[in-house]
């Protein structure tokens, strides 16, 4: 039986909770055991739970605070969904802005199976409240 | 060579004006010519122009006036873009709304090779303005 809309609503808060605290462990307990990654979209696949941290720990590298602020509601549809987001990292004494919309399969259980992240880094920009 | 943002970006936005003036053959010939539509992800995929025709009538004959309006920015990555809107259905004297995620694929000249539209009919309400 698919996911139901509650079980994917809560992933994806979960999700947006996990990566806002820097919650690794949280971050990828919400991934099925062969989940994959590609953020941003175009870059190379994440695949399972090793491959996945390294792409957290590769993102912290660069940033170790980022916080996702979801932006509207998820729209759920078909064991899927789809959500638009801001994440704000800071970078040195700086902080940014970039729009992202984020899209998921899930499986049975609500654990991502697929994430796959639309953004352009070109599109980054200082925050500006 | 992938489409260019610039091209991409163009494809959007005469997507969402051929499909708020109700212009099918413009939004037609948006797709290429093995260009599947899946709306709302979950649906029958409908694939070439027959079937995608056979799609626009379903919806134009459940409304036949309905407004797209960007929420936001496209994000633009891979050769892909997602954005999120707002349609506005009129069902009988009711005008109503309700928000979608599209998430598109395209070929190198800019067309749509593959559609897909996150949203839920549970979602639709009455739109107040």
């Amino acid at each position: 039986m698919a996911a139901t809309a509650e079980q994917i609503r809560a992933t994806i808060d979960a999700y947006v909770a996990a990566f806002t605290n820097g919650d690794k462990d949280g971050y990828l307990s919400l991934f099925a055991p062969d989940g994959t990654v590609e953020d941003p979209v175009g870059s190379e696949v994440c695949r399972g739970p090793a491959e996945i941290a390294g792409f957290w720990d590769g993102v912290r590298n660069m940033t170790p605070t980022i916080e996702l602020r979801l932006v509207g509601t998820p729209r759920v549809a078909g064991g899927g969904a789809a959500f638009a987001m801001q994440a704000l990292p800071e970078l040195g004494d700086a902080k940014m802005v970039v729009d992202i919309i984020d899209v998921m399969a899930f499986d049975d259980e609500g654990r991502i199976t697929s994430l796959r992240a639309y953004w352009d880094m070109a599109e980054m920009r200082p925050y500006d409240g």
